[in-house]
């Protein structure tokens, strides 16, 4: 029995769990993709792996999954942070969406001197990370956090964590990231479209956890860079050795 | 004197030369963005790097401008073409526009066995890659072929060049680029969102001039899998040493 569905649910799972829909997912699950009771579903909850359920009641209204087995244990992502500065719409959705296929651990907007929008829709946001891990195959979800002062979150910058900053002013600079550095917690800081202001980046670089990296010789637009610098750090330090 | 709109035109560009407007430049020029005689416009045409040039004639319908001093010298791609297979629009555009933004050479949408699409709008893709380099301050313009079945292209391939190719059912195997390929020529080829069929994959992985390369531990979207592999081979290969 393989399930072609993967659902988010925000439920414990384990072995004969009862795990009750909410209106949406039965819409979805009963009325779109028209499951009967016995079909299979793949179901996660970012806590509990990826689990194999079957439909036990079935409703217009809501309705019932059963819990069979466990089909893969929960893969969580490596201690990155993407810290991003939130653009046009579409692009903060696709850096959101990116972000979790990459293997985020904590998505985090920042506003800083340069960015637009004052305020996001936190829930949208959170939203576009559940679906991409639906649709990739993740049994785990980034968080996605409130917009946070780019200020006050490097006055309150977590002991030992490192900063990878991307900055297209810097073009000079070669990657440098150590591979002793694997295995330590890191961010990783994506600028807005208009680039930081002189007065950021002399406190980004005046920062002893902060170390700054190329990304080639063309200007890239936020969401490229974003995936772009996750890549890099994947391959030095992350998960894709 | 420093011009704020960048535009591609597709006409010589040199010292004095006279580059008249198409109907749609000039109500861009002149209708939204309310530039006038005098007014400084930057030129690129993709081969003769970026012009300074002013407005001289300024209509409804059209209007000339004339250059002035060469600001930057053609910036050429590393000789990398990137083969992807159409996907849903919105998603296809992103990976020409991040194909362009990346450094491709040339853009090749390619027909796979489980390509959904039987054909593009080519003069559509390549205005995308036109933007993308207006935008991204880019000197250089990829062709964006017509779709191609990859059959064909495999059996015509020109001799020398190198091919990365991208597939997510090779989990296991690490990126395994040598120094000693930088400077040939090279090809990425990011599969549809269905994945290679077994008879493609058996194809690709007997070819003496391909290279398969792994992504990570997480399934990616095709767009994603597209910037990510073209990040992967500028760092090992391309011009972001």
């Amino acid at each position: 029995m393989n399930a072609k569905i993967r659902l988010y649910v925000d439920h414990p799972l384990g072995v004969g769990q009862s795990v009750p829909l909410t209106r949406e997912q039965a819409h979805y699950l009963f009325g779109v993709m028209r499951l009967a009771v016995g079909a299979p579903v793949a179901l996660f909850n970012g806590r509990d792996g990826e689990w194999l359920a079957e439909v036990s009641e079935a409703g217009k209204r809501g309705g019932l999954l059963t819990c069979k087995e466990q089909t893969r244990p929960l893969q969580l992502p490596p201690d990155l942070w993407l810290l991003f500065a939130p653009i046009k719409k579409a692009r903060t959705d696709f850096i959101v969406e990116k972000a979790a296929e990459m293997g985020a651990a904590r998505i985090i907007p920042v506003q800083t001197d340069f960015t637009n929008s004052e305020r996001i829709r936190q829930d949208r946001l959170q939203a576009h990370a559940i679906e991409a891990a639906e649709q990739c195959g993740g049994t785990f979800v980034p968080e996605v956090t409130e917009l946070q002062k780019l200020d006050r979150l490097l006055a309150d910058w977590p002991e030992g964590r490192q900063l990878m900053f991307c900055d297209e002013a810097e073009a000079g600079s070669a990657l440098r990231l150590a591979a002793g550095e694997k295995g330590r917690p890191w961010a990783i800081l994506i600028g807005p479209e208009g680039g930081f202001s002189d007065r950021e980046r002399a406190r980004l670089s005046g920062l002893p956890f902060a170390h700054v990296v190329s990304l080639g010789p063309r200007i890239l637009r936020a969401d490229t860079a974003a995936v772009a610098a996750m890549t890099v750090w994947q391959q030095a330090l992350g998960d894709w050795a």
